[in-house]
C-alpha cells in the first residue's frame, strides 16, 4: 500500500469542483461536486443522532439501490430541523445536480454541514452548483476538500495505492470536522472514491469496519450531530477482479480503506476547535472490543483530561476517574496507566514519578496516554485533542 | 416549611468546627468535625465511578449498622487511588477522631476531597483533627462548610425548619462541589444533620430519593469523581413521633429533604468551575422519567450548549443535538425548544425568532431552557452552568 498526492479525484473515473457561491461567506469555498463517469456501486454510515437532518435521508433513498454517480455537498448551512422545507431543498439540491450532469436524480448523494435550523438559499446554491459542475476535473478534489470545511483549519484528502489481483486500484478521500465531534458519528463528512471493483455487500461492510475503529473513536466535544455521514463511491475502472466478502482481496482493501479512515479521523481530531494537541488513549487488557473503545473514548472525552493536557498537567487522577465511570468492566486494584512510556500508577495505585519527564512528554504535539486493564485479550485506541481556551471563544459566539 | 439561617449545626445536638490544618494550602480551612451530643441514625449514598476511594470504603463499613455519631472531612487531599496506605489512612482518621471525641471508631463516617493519588498528610492531618475538636460548637457550622471547599467559590449550607406532630424539626446541610460534576454523584460532597427522629429505612429511602432529583440532576463537566457521597445524620432529640414509611410524617419530611437538596445542587451548579451563568434545563411530556432526566442532564451537559449560553448566543440547534444523542425515546418531528419563554423550534422545526428578546433572555444569569417532547407526561429538571475561559483556566493547572 503506497500513499500518494491527492484525495478523491486520485482514482481513475472522478472528478470534482469546490466553488463559493456565498453560503457561509463571502469568498469561503461552499459548494462541492463530486463525480463519476459511470454510476459506481456506493455504500453510506450515518449519525444515531435520532434528529437526522434532510440531507442525510434524502441519500438514504437515493442509495437504497447502492448505486450513485454523483455527491453535491455544501457547508455553512445543515439544512437540518427545517421541517418539510429541509426536505425539499434536500431534494431540490439533488434535481439541480442531476440536471446539470445530465445523470439520474436517485444517483445523487446530498450533504450539508453548518448553522442548524436555518434555511438553504436556493438560488445561491442552485449557482453554486452550477458553477461547480462546469469546472469539475481530475484535479478538483483538493478544491472540494476545501469547499466542505467549516471550522476546520485544515483541509483533509488522503490517498492510497494497491495492488490487487495484477491491477493497481487506488483509494482517495476527503473529509471535514473540528467541532462538535464524538463516537459515532459527529459533525463530519467523509467521503472516499475507489476505482475499485467491489461488490455491494463488500463495500458496506467493509466501509461500516473501517468508521467503528476510525471516525467512531474519536471525540473532540462529545457531541454527536445531526448531519454526520460517510460515504463510499467505487466505479470499478481499475478493472481488477471484483473484491467481494469471501475472496482474498478482501482483506487487503479493508485494511487500506480502515487505514485512509484512521488517517482522515486523526487529522479530525488534532483539528478539534482550538486544539493544540492530539490525544491518542490505547486502552489494552479489556474483557470485550465493547470495553476497550468504551474507555478509550471515554478518557478522550473527559473534559477534565482534556483540560489537564492542555495544561501540560500530569493529572493521572482524572484519567482513573473517567476510567471509573466509563462503564468498562474494571478491576481497580489491577489497572495501570502511563503517559508516553512513563508510568503514573500500577494496580491502580499511584506511583511517584519524575515531574520533569513527564513535562517533556506531556510538553509534545501528540500525547499518548495507555492503560491496560490486566483482564482480558482485547484493545482499542481512540482519538481526541486537549480543551483549550480557543474551544471556548469559537463555539461561544458560533452564529455571529 | 420555613428557610432559617444556619446550616449543619442549625438542628439540635449537633456542633461541628472548620480548621486549616496546612493540607490544601496555608490558612485555607481544610479539615472539617460535625458531632452529634448522641448516636444518630445515618444513611448514604455514595458515588458510580468503579474506583471508590479509601474514605468511602470505611464509611460504608461503619455505616452498615446505620450508625453514625461525627463525620470527619479533609480537602485538599482526595485519599483515591493509593492502593492499602489509602485505606490505612482513612481508617486512621476514623480512629483519631473516635479518640478524641471518646466515641466508638465505627460511628465515624470519612470523607475526603481534593487531587487524587497523593498521601494524606497524616500528622497534619491528626494535628487538623484535634484542634477541630477542640472547637466544635453549635455556631461552627459556617466553619465546617468553609473548610470542605476546594475551587468552590461560594460556601455551600442551607437549613429548614418544619412542624411533625407538634414538634419542630430542623434540617441542616452543607455541600461541597464546583468542578468533575456530572448526573450520579460527582466530585461533591453532601453532609445533611437532622434532630428529627426518623426510622432506619426511611431515612436511606428518602435519601436516595432527594439525591435522585438533585445532586443527581447537576452537570458541570460530564465526569464523574471517585469519591463523592451524601451523608445524613438523625439524631432525634427533636422528640417527634418517629418518621416512617408508612406515616403521614414521611411525605412532608421528604419534601423538605428534596428541596434542601435541590437548593445544594443548584448552588454547586451556579459555582461551577468558570461559570458564569446557572442553566437549568426542563424537559417535560417524556414517555418515563428516566427518559426525561436523561434529556435534560444530556442537554445540560453538553459542551456546545454550554459554550452558546456562554456567549449568549442563541444556537437552539445544539439542543436538539444533545436531545437527539440523549437516548432519550423522542418524535424529532414533535419537539418544541425554548429560551425562556420565547419558542426556538415549534414540532422539530426552527422557528424565526425576536433576537433582542432572545438576547435579553440569554443576558440573566440564570437561563431556562424547556424542551416539551410531547409524547408523555414525564418530567424533570436539571442544573448546569456555562463553559468559559475560566473553566479551562482553572482545569489546565489544577495539580500546581
Amino acid at each position: 500500500m503506497n500513499f500518494i498526492e491527492g484525495g478523491i479525484t486520485a482514482p481513475q473515473g472522478f472528478k470534482a469542483a469546490g466553488v463559493a457561491a456565498g453560503i457561509r461567506k463571502k469568498e469561503k469555498k461552499d459548494v462541492a461536486i463530486v463525480y463519476s463517469q459511470v454510476p459506481a456501486q456506493a455504500a453510506a454510515v450515518y449519525t444515531i443522532n435520532k434528529f437526522k437532518a434532510a440531507p442525510l435521508k434524502v441519500t438514504a433513498e437515493h442509495l437504497a439501490d447502492g448505486i450513485a454517480q454523483a455527491m453535491v455537498i455544501n457547508s455553512g448551512i445543515a439544512n437540518a430541523c427545517m421541517g418539510q422545507q429541509g426536505m425539499e431543498s434536500a431534494k431540490e439540491m439533488a434535481e439541480i445536480t442531476a440536471q446539470v450532469l445530465n445523470i439520474k436524480v436517485d444517483d445523487v448523494v446530498v450533504a450539508s454541514t453548518g448553522l442548524i435550523g436555518a434555511p438553504l438559499p436556493m438560488d445561491r446554491l442552485e449557482q453554486g452548483i452550477k458553477e461547480a459542475a462546469s469546472k469539475l476535473s481530475t484535479k478538483g478534489g483538493s478544491c472540494a476538500a476545501e469547499a466542505i470545511m467549516t471550522t476546520d483549519l485544515v483541509k483533509k484528502e488522503v490517498a492510497v495505492q494497491l495492488e490487487l489481483g495484477e491491477k493497481q486500484i487506488t483509494i482517495g478521500a476527503m473529509a471535514k470536522g473540528s467541532g462538535m465531534i464524538h463516537p459515532n458519528m459527529a459533525t463530519m463528512l467523509g467521503f472516499i472514491t475507489t476505482d475499485a471493483d467491489v461488490s455491494a455487500e463488500c463495500l458496506q461492510k467493509s466501509l461500516k469496519t473501517a468508521v467503528e475503529t476510525s471516525f467512531n473513536m474519536i471525540s473532540v466535544d462529545g457531541d454527536t450531530s445531526t448531519n454526520d455521514m460517510v460515504v463510499i463511491m467505487a466505479n470499478g475502472i481499475a478493472g481488477n477482479p471484483q473484491i467481494t466478502l469471501d475472496n482474498e482481496y478482501y482483506v487487503q482493501f479493508q485494511a487500506a480503506l480502515t487505514e485512509i479512515c484512521v488517517i482522515l479521523a486523526k487529522m479530525i481530531a488534532q483539528d478539534g476547535e482550538g486544539a493544540t494537541k492530539l490525544i491518542e488513549v490505547e486502552v489494552s487488557g479489556a474483557l470485550s472490543l465493547e470495553d476497550a473503545r468504551k474507555a478509550a473514548r471515554t478518557i478522550c472525552s473527559s473534559s477534565l483530561v482534556k483540560s489537564a493536557i492542555f495544561g501540560e498537567d500530569a493529572n493521572w487522577g482524572r484519567i482513573i476517574t473517567a476510567l471509573g465511570y466509563s462503564g468498562a468492566e474494571v478491576e481497580p486494584e489491577k489497572v495501570d496507566v502511563y503517559i508516553g512510556d512513563l508510568m503514573m500508577a500500577e494496580n491502580g495505585t499511584g506511583l511517584s514519578f519524575d515531574e520533569d519527564k513527564a513535562g517533556q512528554i506531556l510538553a509534545q504535539k501528540e500525547v499518548i496516554i495507555k492503560v491496560d486493564l490486566k483482564l482480558g485479550e482485547f484493545e482499542a485506541k481512540a482519538w481526541g485533542c486537549d480543551l483549550s481556551y480557543d474551544y471556548v471563544r469559537i463555539n461561544a459566539d458560533y452564529r455571529t
